[in-house]
């Protein structure tokens, strides 16, 4: 761990970041957690609030003054927020300028203005929109994103690099495959078990089935962030984190029927696209990590397989 | 032309954008400016107040209540306010937050609720941060800008990216080599005449003088802008705009030099780059531009050749 004093984590109680605490308190690591608790949650931190290197402050990144002093003395941040629900950007396209842009720039100036000299973010493979190339390697361009959530990702990479090269910061980027996993809020497979659950006979998928992702456990990703961390330090560090195979909708709705009890009927509402902003086929190039000795345990097959055993067992709730 | 309403130019009174207004004047457009006058400026389009297809609206783009109704009936806006120093942008990084990528959003705001159709934005080839391949492809990654300015230039293109695809805009992002021409504000060209003013002997040069970039008058960027509005209809199109060849800023020095009347001493202050934030080399590849039909009529040093000769004859002012 290349880090020797304090981190800072924003949105440490969601379901990357909450795991990421624990890493780093595991290691030793004294841990700051900046969450508005808007989709993370305080239970997933309450068994560290009684440990005197943990600290949570509940606050908005659109507010620095409410957190900006617990940047002092910090080696390096973790900027995990983000807002969630791409198409709810869709929807209103100044939440991801908000939670986006703007909370990566607040963020960033944070570490700047108090000295915090590694900053490490967690960006998305929606940056590369619709790309022409798979598997999508980190020097595709031109990169053109669908959604405004696509847009804040790539905005903020853009502001990590800015900062990196004009203040001397060491940057992180991290381009996230689809990331599965225990306490998800959003994504295809918790969207499955929320119809399932409102109706059991009948399962709704956007779009035709054909589009098909890479799915990727949070514990793998965050093996391969602190690996990166360690290992990779120019001005700015760009890595694609995904699995090398790929799996249809189709085939997860499939999955999460069968593990339903098999009853309900695959209803599609057709179209290559399951709904505006949706990047409908993706596959990244993990050559750049795995150059640094990680690679992904399970296939995307075995990441979705354990995380639906595990939404059937109540533990992904 | 494919604009068959008003259409509405931001930025319209800088030294770009009043070559832009005349041009679309000429071509029988109505012609809405919005422009701060912060350092474009309002002589610029005094020949234009009496002609009825011509508004001048003073405003600033982050205030959209003082210029959002002027987006209402229009076919397209061109977007080309920007703070124009990218040094200011270092020096204060809330300046390209705010004049930059949050203007960009304002106006696309003002596009998509009052159902403008068409965004045509100036980019910079400063987004390619140093790039590795020369001459440097619209296709080339990652991007890593070096500078808060490059910064607010991607996040603006990839704002107009996700409201193209999300929204059914059709978008235009023009990524500028340095554009040079009258009235330029800053610039090599600008820095170096206004330091002869101040002291005659000595031209005091930024770095080693080997940075080398391409140059390209301010009408030929027109040309092409207006040729790319016409023929190019994907949601986004991306065009590099600059000349095949580049001039080093060793070169330039002289001839200011030479045309300042030869005397004073040229001084360096070393190192590859000129300043923080800056991009030493740049050579733009333009086959995606040349396809259409468009070519740079002067190189890089006929462009500087004739921009120094208008800046002795005073007209450059």
């Amino acid at each position: 761990m290349s880090d020797d004093g304090p981190v800072v984590v924003t949105g440490g109680a969601g379901a990357i970041g909450h795991l990421l605490v624990a890493r780093l308190l595991d290691a030793g690591q004294e841990v700051r957690v900046i969450d508005n608790l808007s989709s993370g949650r305080r239970e997933h931190l309450a068994k560290y609030e009684a440990n005197p290197k943990f600290r949570l402050i509940v606050a908005d990144l659109r507010a620095p003054e409410a957190y900006r002093e617990q940047f002092r003395g910090a080696s390096a941040v973790w900027h995990l927020a983000a807002n969630p629900d791409i198409r709810l950007g869709t929807a209103d396209p100044a939440v991801d300028l908000e939670l986006g842009t703007m909370a990566t720039f607040r963020v960033l100036e944070a570490a700047r203005t108090l000295d915090v000299r590694r900053v490490r973010f967690s960006s998305s493979s929606v940056v590369y929109g619709y790309p022409s190339v798979f598997p999508t390697p980190e020097s595709y361009g031109p990169l053109l994103p669908q959604s405004q959530y696509g847009a804040a990702k790539l905005a903020s990479e853009a502001l990590v690099s800015a900062y990196a090269h004009s203040y001397g910061l060491e940057g992180h980027v991290f381009r996230f495959a689809n990331i599965i996993g225990p306490h998800m809020t959003h994504g295809v497979l918790y969207d499955f078990f929320e119809k399932l659950r409102k109706e059991p006979d009948r399962l709704e998928v956007l779009g035709d089935g054909n589009q098909a992702k890479s799915y990727l456990r949070t514990e793998e990703v965050l093996d391969a962030m602190l690996l990166a961390a360690d290992r990779a330090h120019d001005p700015v560090n760009v890595f694609n984190l995904g699995t090398a195979d790929r799996l249809s909708v189709r085939e997860i709705a499939h999955k999460v029927v069968a593990a339903h009890g098999g009853r309900a009927r695959i209803e599609y509402t057709g179209g290559a696209t399951g709904w505006t902003g949706d990047i409908p086929q993706q596959l990244l190039a993990v050559d750049r990590i795995r150059a640094l000795g990680w690679t992904a345990k399970r296939t995307s097959v075995e990441a979705v397989d354990l995380t639906i055993a595990e939404m059937v067992r109540g533990r992904g709730g």
